[in-house]
């Protein structure tokens, strides 16, 4: 059950999609060339490879545990933290004044796709940091900053988000946690919160919380929620630990994957307040939130991608090494590996491109995330910002929901051996089940994409990516190869479904909501599709021009076909997903509740 | 968690799908009309609502144990199974001369998906007992039948099936157990068998193993294999227990789902040999397994259609319940239930119309069954047979795959509730996945359809079942309704593309086996749809008549819809299968294997 980290196609990506000589040419991306991003993954893979994947299914067999109060991690885990926080892991891409390594997206979101391979559930922790630290980044006071930011920065302690009550899962509004002003500017905070991944644990000497409850007196909905610091400890003015804070974990969850990871229930001032400060201003706290949110959405996205890649990895495995059955071709007599066999060749093409075309995606997302900040050009910034933001969405909706669909076939590869448990296949698929509920289920993520992504700018984003599409078209036509042609048929059919989708949400959102969010989902799996697919054929044509070159040469004939199989059998489906949306919306919603 | 049995939908299925009329005019099933059919699953449900589905998540939590050799069934099982024989339970479908009830698959089928539903893990202890049985009423002597086949019946005595060896999996061809006769014509059996359910319990007196292993000088491949009945203890001539037989449970396995039914390890032999008798004639043991796979085929499509069924209540009853968010149409200014958001309802619609889909295509397929195995004149006989036979894989394959995108999204409507063991959600995507695996996977079915189902008769069946079609359509033209109209629209392209397949198929097979293989389980998912699709289609028209006489309006409301919603969200992805198999051939078999 090793890893190896697909470095080659990380780098393909960064240099061939993401362009990292234009993000190096950003200002303060300056050292962040193609020699720092290859040194940089191969620091992590070794890392991600020989300390983290180990513990993997460790972390699966031996869960996190709850005892009075204490979690503790499963064995292994507090060791493999201290190295990540020493290997400067956490710090990757936050700001060098705080103690970070100031590297872009584009380098350090290769580097959290192989954390989430090696251990999805220890990814999570550093995972959360980040967004504690972002949110802090945007809203903290400089006091706030200097108490939390580098000791977040470095790994010293940890950092949750606590946004979900009983009542309140994706409805935000009817968070009901509440905090009290106190003399000294301080608040003290009282609630349940639930789902709190890593919400407890011995990793690290203090948990920064950042919780998200009203002000006595503050609005209903969702302007009247705030967000808060509230830390485990307390924090001396000479930065020691203080006090215990009155923040409790009453218990874990007993989940069904992703079981390292300890998702806990926190009580919040029973024994007389949690302390707590206030992030930014009040009433302002799920705009915070939301920013925190797209770089955590997205980097849920990356974590569908990771365990996809590892199911894929695996699965080849289990392919070349299984014997059975003679191939269905007859060029051999005797039983083969079953990768021989052409159903299983589609099962592996399927992952395979799924997995390859997310991370393309995802690559050039974390690009435009970088130009959006670095930029001198105002712009090109703003350009670059919007169509980051219409990414986010796909690349967590649309990510996540094919890891679920590549770790189920990466069980099916394994037959009979991998629905036991001990053969490792099924915990990817339990693990990955989660990654399309948090931070926002896929509905969710198609709402985002529906009403912020579409709506607000009148299908403006989206129709300049179609423009973009038609470029790539249109090399593909000048290419001329089979290859080419076939991707660019399959492209152009997509490209086209998806316009016509972006103009019924554009003109049809406001008078019929029903019908539009009734193909909200599928509208973003044929977004998603579309935009990888793309990705994939932009690709291909990076590879032929290599490949003519006489550049690694087996590399980019396997990116060819991959491209080509992602077009015939993923993109083709983009025709039904449009008629699905434009003339199924009736049947969605015709029966009446009593009736089902 | 309780589970109601949807008696009306079957009944639905069994008078106006299968036609139960034509069904109780054969011979021998005089009393087995609608009524007998209302009474028998009245009493189902009772039993497996009452007695079974309360077991269910206990199984979960309590998985079957090993110990010394021994195993113990989850707490109440044991019992629950001695109420199940009872009740008759076990001998619905089985000849009256031993002791069974004699009833039509017809109404059987629904039994068993009600049993399923309840208790999957329970339900294929009994399910693998009628492959015993069916083995031995095919080939068993009539010694053999006298001394086991009354205990089968009455559940005094449960049955197995033993194909499975660690080298022998998909590819039966490599299984090595032996067996050496010995002089008084019983036989020393040999040998490892693994994935054997219910291989090893307390529920009963006795266990009866049917066994594939080769006699001693048998030639290799599948034409050397024989089949065996190794019982658990030797039957005294008087119908009595005797000596232990040495066969014994070595292990069981740590498995994603289905926990409660043990997955044995046997080991034959290792202490002087089992004795075994044959079954039939030596070296025709594939022949017989055949004839009960395709019995065991369907009931595990039926498990696949019940875990589906289950998975739908669930996630309605969660989805009425949960309240969260506002609607996006504004017609309520406070919060409502999530059923009232139309991707929740997508998601409803998309489990409740592949879970009628599939029940209605498997209450056909029964039907044929019966049909095939009772009608006076051979033509009939024979055409119902190939129809039924062509329908197995669909039913088996199809289903499957089918319960798992319904059980996921089951878990999906939960949001992070569906995450969390208790709530029992995850439970069915964790059972669902074995389906698409044991009896044959998804693969191997495919491989049934494109060989034995397709091409040996030049694709006549295929064909015939495209005219039937044909007769649908025209009769949706002359309804005239909207949905009518819609529903054949889909059904007429559907139906165009199996048939462009199914000509590729029978065209191709011989010349370019790769690239038929390569769409293999596409031409299944493709089938299945249209027939699924077509069965839905055949409703509406029944729907639609009974409506206009204002018989249970609801019900017949409903069923139109759902049938709308399967053409137009699942069927219409027929056009892109279609493409994917004739067009997309080349990319499946591209990669080298070195490239992955």
């Amino acid at each position: 059950m090793s890893y190896t980290a697909p470095q080659k196609d990380m780098l393909f990506n960064i240099q061939h999609l993401a362009g990292i000589d234009q993000i190096a040419a950003l200002p303060g991306f300056e050292d962040a060339g193609l020699d720092t991003a290859q040194a940089v993954l191969e620091e992590a893979a070794k890392f991600n490879e020989g300390v983290l994947s180990p513990l993997n299914w460790e972390g699966d067999k031996n869960p996190s545990s709850w005892k009075n109060g204490v979690v503790t991690a499963t064995p292994g885990f507090k060791d493999a933290f201290k190295q990540f926080a020493e290997g400067g892991w956490q710090g990757l891409q936050h700001p060098t004044e705080y103690g970070g390594q100031g590297l872009p997206k584009t380098i350090g979101a290769a580097c959290v796709e192989m954390c989430n391979s090696a251990n999805l559930s220890f990814a999570l922790c550093p995972l959360l940091s980040d967004g504690a630290i972002e949110a802090l980044l945007t809203a903290g006071s400089d006091a706030l900053k200097a108490t939390y930011l580098e000791n977040l920065v470095s790994g010293k302690w940890t950092g949750t988000m606590n946004l979900t009550e009983p009542q309140a899962g994706s409805d935000l509004a009817m968070v009901r946690s509440r905090a009290e002003p106190q003399g000294d500017g301080s608040y003290k905070v009282f609630g349940t919160k639930i789902f709190i991944t890593w919400g407890e644990h011995d990793m690290a000497e203090n948990i920064v919380h950042l919780v998200l409850a009203r002000v006595t007196g503050a609005p209903e909905g969702v302007k009247g929620i705030s967000l808060f610091v509230v830390p485990k400890f307390l924090v001396n003015a000479d930065g020691s630990l203080g006090a215990r804070n009155d923040v409790h974990c009453v218990s874990i969850e007993h989940k069904l994957g992703i079981k390292a990871s300890p998702t806990a229930v926190l009580q919040y001032g029973d024994h007389g307040g949690a302390v707590g400060y206030l992030v930014g201003e009040e009433n302002r706290g799920l705009e915070y939130m939301f920013i925190m949110m797209n770089a955590a959405r997205y980097a849920v996205g990356m974590q569908g991608i990771a365990v996809a890649e590892r199911a894929y990895q695996k699965a080849v495995q289990f392919a070349k090494d299984r014997v059975q059955s003679r191939p269905v071709d007859g060029s051999a007599k005797a039983s083969v590996a079953i990768i021989h066999h052409p159903d299983v060749q589609r099962m592996l093409m399927t992952m395979r491109a799924h997995t390859q075309g997310c991370r393309a995606m995802s690559s050039v997302a974390a690009a435009a995330y970088d130009v959006a900040h670095r930029h001198t050009d105002a712009e090109t910034r703003q350009q670059s910002q919007a169509f980051h933001e219409f990414l986010v969405p796909l690349v967590k909706g649309y990510s996540t929901e094919m890891s679920l669909d590549v770790a189920s076939l990466g069980v099916q590869v394994h037959g009979g051996m991998g629905f036991i448990e001990e053969t490792g296949a099924a915990q990817y698929l339990r693990d990955a089940k989660i990654l399309a509920i948090y931070e926002g289920t896929t509905a969710i993520q198609a709402n985002d994409l529906v009403g912020r992504k579409t709506l607000r700018d009148g299908g403006a984003t989206a129709k300049s990516i179609a423009r973009q599409i038609v470029v790539t078209e249109t090399a593909l036509a000048q290419s001329g190869s089979a290859d080419a042609l076939a991707v660019a048929k399959r492209l152009k059919a997509a490209r086209t479904a998806f316009l016509d989708v972006v103009t019924f949400v554009v003109s049809s959102t406001k008078t019929q909501p029903n019908a539009v969010f009734a193909g909200s989902v599928p509208y973003l799996m044929l977004a998603g599709k579309l935009v990888a697919g793309w990705q994939l054929a932009r690709s291909l044509l990076v590879a032929e021009e290599l490949l003519a070159k006489g550049i690694d040469v087996a590399f980019m004939q396997a990116k060819i076909t991959t491209a080509r199989f992602y077009a015939d059998h993923v993109l083709i489906t983009a025709q039904s997903l449009r008629d699905s949306i434009l003339e199924g919306a009736d049947s969605v919603t015709a029966l009446s509740v009593d009736a089902f």
